[in-house]
């Protein structure tokens, strides 16, 4: 009843925290790695959650990729949003099951993933990026791990209008993100969540400003997330040396309807 | 198109972070608090995301109940685990749309709550409750707000044995969640993730050796999650002054398979 | 050779974090709380670090009042610089024995208590305050606990200009602290620092645009400092429920010469 | 009245918050970096607070060194305690001018530095080293910038014994420092503090156990500073990416005394 390894599946291998590599599983082929080479005919028809061995004697994990290793995969060499910060959105906005979610831009896809994972094939992600290149890197990368089903992406400026209605959420981690908060008030459920995603304090200040002048927004809150990895060994616990002490601020509010 | 409130609505009065409430709109009948009363005929039939004045002038927003509004609401009263805990678990045990999810115990429900939204109707929540009065009082819970095909409660000590086979996640959030190690591993899917939340460092020593004399484990890690509110005001930014600074440990690990 | 509580003395009583009393010990005297009373006389001629039972059965901890009892005991029912940060700033400034220190404003006179307890009696702390009515509560404050020697207070606002030059350290707790920069490096030792301390983000942006701006301030950084205390119960380890999340930023920098 | 650079000064030579140095500046010699060098005769007889170019365009500062640069050279290569730990321990244990304080272990004199300033001409720090290569490197360290009429250095095990007797203050960082609760509480003052620095939470748990268990000590506490920097910038301020996330957990309890 357990999975098996196959011709084609993605894999997981992993060393530790910073060597660690998602890798499609190819008869013949083989994984190499500065700790040695797995040959994939060793692992096919095997089940997940192995640990192999290394020609050199080094001990590797191959697990079934979950939807974080791909994120994280998504985002290798540029700017993602991190787990913690993901997490929070879709918990803070009620992104779930069925949700039918706007978000901008797409970058390299790695929210846009979470999201399709969250909503399900009852709900839909509908993602703008402006830029061709981040768009067509995305669109490898979703077509690789996604089901597009879910997904729908526009190459277009989300400053040049939203294309949806009534969505159950709106995400937004833009460098400009005060100028869209009427468009986002426009397309979005009444009592439902913007999110904005922003690095810096003064686009939250904006942001903030937008949303109190237009009237139209209730319970505006904007958070920060510190995540701290503990260290748990046989007499020498404690919480690793260093932390990634800023990401960025997320502001939440919803919507107040207009009669 | 905006969804409109009615007889038997829920509806999240909203006056400021310690001060709000959950209530069932009922015709002919009043919401009191010491900020003035609010007839329920007064808002029957308007769109959600209202700003009504209660008779003593004090302005209440009118919110549909969101996910975390009632996740917080049903554990009024009780130990529950906060939202950005909840968020963590989702997200690191990639319970998402479709998943099929263990839990224990119920609690007050407001864990249950969180995962039946994610699961959606192609997912399933397992909850398990050993103490009659914590299960019943979960059961009234989650009739009155979660889709109760997606959850099924087990009135039992979950030490005494998991009924369920091949899942995708565990959650346990148990005073001795050590004891289940070996439990979790037989019934969860290999590559999967068990999540144990605990308030004491010393559960989590235990859990962890636990895992590590199994020889079951691979990737287990300890986190703890910080959250930050910042208060934007014009020329008065600053984080509140006090936050919560610690609720509990989350504890991660992967199975491996057994060949 | 152990130091005996006397008639006059004053005393540091000890229940919990937060209840503790600085008291001065009188001869025929009592002190009264509703954990019951303990009679001076019971514990003059003994020494420091007493526990002793009140008449109605709770034990109390007598101590010698350290610089920190005294310091937050000056701020009670003010706004006081944290030891948290009050430590910061001693340490960052490199205020210590011997240092010459201008403060303001004065407030309470906590800050002016620690700064005068780390430059000793070769050291001196200048203190600024414009309204009266803190002027004066502080003046009363500090006479009772402080060594007067090392401190002169001036009633003035220091917008107006600082009387002393050649200084090691300034500090300021002000609303407006850009409007001095100019001043204080007029006043201050080359390669010396400024500590400014502002709740807001606002406050900091202005001061460190003011510092750039006149090109005489080096190596300008902004601090925040988090403390959390851990529980440390058998197996019941944990920090805090609850934990200050922000009191204020510490913004540092150097003066430059002029040639 | 500037305090001028001489032949035989020692200065710190400033770019960034990684490239930093302290130098003894000799006449006719130079400093080199792969920035460019600095000759020493172009600085000898100006003012400390320079900014100076380098023959390769880039422009330094040299400042006169602060307390903390020296604090953080003495320690490069080694583990040191952090300015944000060790201004936490001389404010917490009342480290003030005058004070004698007893410390162990020496390691590279850098926490011995610290009390050294703190307690100014009119105090005393005694310090043990079990290590002769510490001891000696310490020394070495020491007597470069420190005025060493304040300091006792013994090359001793603190485990054998404390030679002070009735000082103000004991500050460790020990692998063990349990085993020494007895000794301290018999060479403090009564009401007086001891402060344990330890890495680790078992050492913290076994710390607080020996004291709990010695009845001797009020007070027990134990803290953790978490320190955070705003990157103040036009339009971009936010905190730094990465920041230390554990150092170590300060303990710190009070003597009661003996009558």
């Amino acid at each position: 009843m357990q999975e098996l390894i196959q011709d084609g599946s993605f894999v997981y291998i992993f060393l530790d925290g910073k060597r660690n590599w998602i890798r499609r599983v190819k008869e013949g082929e083989q994984f190499h790695s500065n700790k040695g080479i797995i040959a994939f005919d060793d692992i096919i028809g095997r089940p997940f959650g192995l640990r192999v061995q290394s020609h050199s004697g080094t001990v590797f994990q191959i697990h079934k990729p979950s939807q974080n290793d791909i994120q994280i995969s998504l985002g290798r060499n540029t700017q993602i949003v991190y787990p913690k910060d993901a997490a929070t959105i879709v918990n803070q906005a009620g992104i779930c099951a069925g949700s039918r979610v706007v978000e901008s831009g797409t970058g390299s896809g790695s929210l846009t993933w979470i999201f399709s994972r969250a909503v399900g094939s009852s709900g839909h992600v509908y993602t703008y990026e402006v830029r061709e290149d981040m768009y067509l890197g995305a669109k490898k990368n979703l077509e690789r791990y996604a089901d597009m089903d879910r997904i729908t992406m526009h190459h277009q400026d989300i400053l040049d209008g939203i294309k949806e209605e009534n969505v159950d959420a709106v995400v937004l981690d833009l460098a400009t993100p005060w100028l869209l908060v009427d468009e986002v008030h426009r397309v979005l459920k009444p009592s439902h969540f913007i999110a904005s995603y922003s690095p810096t304090i003064e686009q939250v200040m904006k942001t903030c400003k937008a949303m109190g002048e237009s009237g139209n927004w209730g319970m505006i809150k904007t958070l920060e997330v510190l995540q701290r990895e503990i260290m748990v060994r046989d007499n020498k616990t404690r919480p690793t040396t260093w932390m990634v002490g800023h990401t960025g601020y997320m502001t939440f509010a919803r919507t107040f309807s207009v009669e």
